[in-house]
Order: structure tokens, then sequence, then C-alpha cells
């Protein structure tokens, strides 16, 4: 018997009464049925944002999400920065390439997380600037950048804040309004142990002010026309039912445990996989390493595409390679959602196997250890 | 015991093996197992719409996909001529509007489908216009439009037709490639027999040409990313995958029973339903009515709300309303996708009881005997 095990940043796997109120019959939705789900399912987002600002639910992946957030944040006369440390972040400059919104973009070294100075010497050198774009945990080099600093840095500013919050939304401390970020954005199919296909913005005040303020193409992701159906909890185009009934069993479970819980849980797990791959003598890729996915730099001599399909096709374990120029260069483990400390002990017990058959030197159980013992101390 | 039945014309029933099915365990979408799926479910799709074009599988509404074509074929220095015959087709001179896109709408009579001459009419008295927007079978009113004959005369005319299919791909005859259509779109919640979610867009040669001609503000419903990423059967941002694992088995259900026979079995529901209304004493709303949806207009002396409200609590049947200016003088069934001719029996029968609960002068039976004739000899 071969178990299947999903470790990729993204689908992540998702808890089978999940999976299984997803497989009850259709429903309409422009029901009281729809109207009563979505209350509940908006109230527990506002939990998991940590915000009393309206949560838009999109029928689209985090990419509609952010689109709309942007769009909508940047219409003639303001500027915006764009953060670029990894492939995410890449194409929030995209969306505003697509839409003509003037911006610029900073490129920080891969492997790093935006910090505050980064920002303040960009927003000195351009005073244009009245809105900051960033990632706070770069899904493709999983590097963690310090909202919290940026948030306050932009709030002295007058400017605003959106954060693509897609890998960090549910599995890191997020404190949207403690904090001022302006636009939170997130995914289902990551934290919140759902499937792909729901994006969520959560958009504050002073966001809505500037939406309010100008004009930009835009009408599937147009905040406003999801704002005025959230007055009656409805959606202003077909929602995707099945995923928002799976959202209500998925945040439910979230709740129940507590997010300090649940952030606790993954940062534990972030760190006995560090702790494995310093054992293994392997090396965390990023300088500023974030707590929901961790990649690991690939050893000299070792076939990231052949250990990736060892680890798949022999042991049922499917991790994440590298994107863009870190293609075959890392390889990535997601510790959001409905994965724990054994699950986490399986996929090392499994990278050591699939090494060693590439003969590196490993000591068999190291890693696991040493994740144990992380483990351990934090679950006594 | 209460069963709930959806006869709303979507979402619509999904089969219950298709339901499993989504219930599996996630996968990941940047893998030889959805790309492999995905081929599937494209050659299905090509079969549906009856295309050899690329079909493009949008994480989103059938309005997001609707977006991403008339925003891709209507870039500056063409003219759109949108259809205006219900409350869906308004949506698309909405779409017009937000994206500065020059275009005139021409409203037709709620309740009567678009023909040739209205078209031919629009067109000679504005040169400019090269693209026609019509929906197919406009779903608030159940009125059709005449397709076929429309895209001989855009052919002729040299211009583009975007056919909005949303509740007629997969329900009634659709021959895209035959017919000279150059978009269709529908999407996953009606024949296709899925939750909502996905949005499909088959885009022909010379839509593309059109596509390739302009630059438009567009980035998440860019058909020219589904496109490029269609080249290794990927999707350009992360795909709602357990839709789309739906999708491949409910287009095989639809392949091995064969469109003409679901045509020829919604065609048959419609039928017997209007024969119903007759019976009963009730009218067909539209003047050219559709086979995927049937609209009766409320007897005077009755109560919509309540009738449905009766329907649904009481019986367990689930009807829509009607929309915008037709609301409370108006109901609709849907005979899109897993629905019979003995559900439909149910429902009519659920009907005639509704009414008689509200004093309405019915002989109990007289609607479902009507429908039955029609079936029985259809099913001979």
């Amino acid at each position: 018997m071969k178990k299947s095990r999903l470790f990729t940043p993204g689908p992540t796997m998702v808890p089978e009464e999940v999976l299984l109120e997803m497989a009850r019959p259709m429903e309409h939705h422009r029901t009281a049925f729809y109207r009563n789900m979505y209350k509940q399912v908006h109230e527990l987002l506002q939990y998991l944002f940590q915000t009393k600002s309206l949560c838009m639910l999109f029928t689209g992946s985090g990419t509609a999400a952010m689109e709309g957030a942007i769009v909508g944040c940047c219409p003639p006369g303001h500027k915006a920065l764009v953060i670029r440390n990894g492939k995410f972040s890449e194409r929030w400059t995209k969306v505003c390439q697509a839409f003509s919104i003037d911006h610029t973009s900073l490129d920080i070294e891969w492997g790093h997380g935006a910090k505050v100075s980064d920002i303040q010497k960009a927003m000195d050198a351009d005073p244009k600037i009245d809105t900051v774009v960033v990632v706070h945990s770069e899904t493709s080099t999983t590097a963690l950048s310090d909202v919290e600093g940026i948030a306050r840095l932009t709030r002295e500013r007058g400017a605003l804040l959106l954060v693509d919050g897609i890998t960090a939304v549910g599995a890191l401390p997020v404190k949207m309004d403690d904090w001022g970020v302006d636009v939170y954005v997130t995914g289902s199919q990551k934290a919140m142990m759902l499937p792909p296909g729901l994006g969520v913005a959560a958009v504050g005040d002073r966001a809505w002010e500037r939406i309010d303020s100008g004009k930009m193409p835009t009408l599937y992701n147009d905040l406003k026309a999801y704002r005025k159906s959230h007055e009656t909890f409805d959606a202003p185009y077909t929602p995707a039912l099945t995923l928002v009934r799976g959202a209500l069993k998925a945040l439910q479970i979230v709740k129940e445990r507590g997010l300090e819980d649940v952030w606790a849980e993954t940062a534990m797990l972030a760190r006995g996989t560090r702790a494995a791959a310093e054992a293994l003598g392997m090396k965390v890729y990023p300088a500023d390493p974030v707590d929901s996915v961790t990649a690991m730099v690939v050893p000299d001599g070792v076939d990231e595409g052949a250990l990736r399909k060892t680890m798949r096709e022999k042991y049922g374990f499917q991790i994440a390679g590298g994107q863009g120029e870190l293609k075959g260069r890392i390889i990535r483990f997601s510790h959001m959602g409905y994965v724990d400390a054994f699950d986490t002990i399986g996929v090392i017990a499994a990278l050591e196997m699939a090494l060693a058959a590439q003969g590196y030197k490993v000591t068999i159980g190291a890693g696991v250890q040493a994740a144990q013992r992380v483990f351990v101390e934090a679950m006594k």
C-alpha cells in the first residue's frame, strides 16, 4: 500500500471532513442558505485576517483577488512601489504593466524578505509613491518580509499597503488591523485547507477611500461590485458554492483550535524541518526563512528531478521544486494547514531515503531525530 | 423524508459520482497528473462545443470567461454590437463600459431572441460594427437566439461573433465550427453538471487574430496567457483542480451518452414542461422559448414568493423566480444536465400541489399527465 501525501506549498492537503462537506448535494446561491453560510464564512475570515474590514470572496485564484486589489487601489494619479523578491512578487509588477499603472519595482535579492529600510529608501527617493505592494511570504523563495514594520512606515507616510498574504494568512501571525495593513489577500489552497478556486481580499477603510476615488478598467475583479453584493451577503457573479461550503467547515476547524495554536504548530513544523536539514548537512535556502514553507538547497551531486521523482513515485510524498531561476536548485516543503508533526517526520524520512538512493552521504534517521527533538520539546 | 431537488437554471444537480470524484484527496497542478487530466478535459470540451478551437478553462464564473472574450476581441479601433434581451446580455454592455470599449447596444423586447434581421439592420446602420455579442439562451427570460443564422451573417460581413452560451452549450445543439462562431463561452454549473467555479471560452482562429492585433488592460482573464499555458496543458494561475477533476468525469458521461442524445432529452423535458403549463392554464413566458430552461408566467392571484416557498419548504423542489423586471412575474425550471423525465414529472406534481394550496383552480394531475404524454412518445 502506498499512501499519497501532499507537501507542496499549495495546493495543500484538505481534511477528509471538508472534502465530504463539499461532496454534499448541490444548492443554489441566491438563497437564504447561501447568505447564511457566507455570513458565517465572512465572520471566520475576519478572525483569520484579524480584522474588522470587509473580506471579499472571489471566484478565482489568489491572483484574481490581488489583481482586484492593485487595480482598485491604483487609479491614475497614484504611484505604486512593487517589492520584487521572487516569482510571485514579479506577477504584481505584471498587473501594473497590464493596467498601465504608474509604478516602480524594487528588486531585492532572492531569498531575502522586504525590510523597512529598503522601502523607506525607495519612498524617500520618489515622493510620488503612495502605494506599496509586498509579498508577506514569498512562496517561490520561502522568504519572510517584515509586514508589521512596513505597515508602520506606510501609515506614517500616509501610503497604502497591499499585502500578498497567499502563503501567510492562516499560517503565520497576521494582524491586519493591529498592524495597519490596508489590503491583505489570500487563496483557498494554502492554510485555508481547501482546494484552489477561491481568492480572498480583506479591504480596509483607507483602501476603500482610494478605490472610491477613481475609476479603472475592471468588472469581474471589481472590488466595488463585491462590496455592493456583500451588503446582502450575496455575490456579484455565481460564487464557487462548494468551495464556500468547504470554507465554512475548514475555518470552523481553525477557529475551534485557535489561530495562535495554528501559528505555533506551523512554526514548530518549520523549526523541525530546518533542524532536519542541518542534521542532514543541507542548507536552508533563504536568508530570511518563513515558517509556512521551507526551502532546502539541493546538495551538489544530487539530481533534484530524480530526488522528487523517488519521493513521489516510490514513497508517495509530493514536495515542490524551485521556480524560475531556482528550478533544479531547491526543494520546498509546506507546513500549512492539514499537516502535523508525524506527517512531517514522514516526509523527512522519505527525503533521507531518496537522498541515500542517489548516493548522498546521509545517516538514515539523523534528520528525523533532529526534527523529533524539536517536536518533543514543543509538544510537551 | 424530504428529498431535495434543484431545478434552478444553474447551479443544477451534480451526479453523485462527480461529487465523489471531486472529494478525492487533493493533488498538485504542476504535475503530469494535472496535464494529463486537462488534456482529456480539453478534448471533451472540443466535443462539447463541436470545435477544433482551443477551449480555455478559467478559474472563475462564466462572467470571467465572457469578460476575457469581449476585452480580448475589442481592442481600440473595433466596435461591438451588444444584443440586449435580458439580464445577462446587459452584463456584456457593462463589460464594454468598464473597459471603455466602443460599442452600441441593441435592445430587443424581453422574451424574444435575437434574429438575423435585427442584427443586419443594426450593422447596416453602423458600418463600424465588426464584433457582435449575443446570448444564445438568455437565462433570465428563457429566450432563444438564432446563433446559426447570426453566425452566417457575421461571417458574410467579416465581423466576429462572440456567443454567451452559458445555458446553451451541452444543452442545445451548438456547432461552433459548422456555424462559424468565433468565441463560445459557458460555465460549469449548467449543462456541464458541475458546481460553479469554472468558465470556458472556446476561441477560434479569427478571434485569436483579433486578440493578437491589440493590447487591452487585462491579466487574470487574459486569453493570451491562457493560450500560452495551454501549449503545455498548464494553467497560467492555480486552476480549480477539484472542479477540473469533476469535469473529466462529467464530460465522460456526456461523451458516452452522445451529445445528440443529451440535446434530445433536454428538448423533450422542455416540451413536456411546456405541455404541462398549457394543461394547467399557465402561459409560457417567452415568445421564442429555449429548451434548456422554461419560464411560466405566474397566474393572477398567485403569489410567486409563496409558491416557490411551498415548493421548496414543503416539497423540496427549488425552482427559480424572475430577475430584474420579471421578479415576481415568472417561475423558471431547468432542463439541463443531471435531470430526467421522472424528476420533471416530480416538479410538475409539486407545482400543481403548490398552486392548489394558493387556491388556484387546478386539476391535480393534469400537468403531469400532459408531460407524461410527451415523454411516453419520446421515450418509445
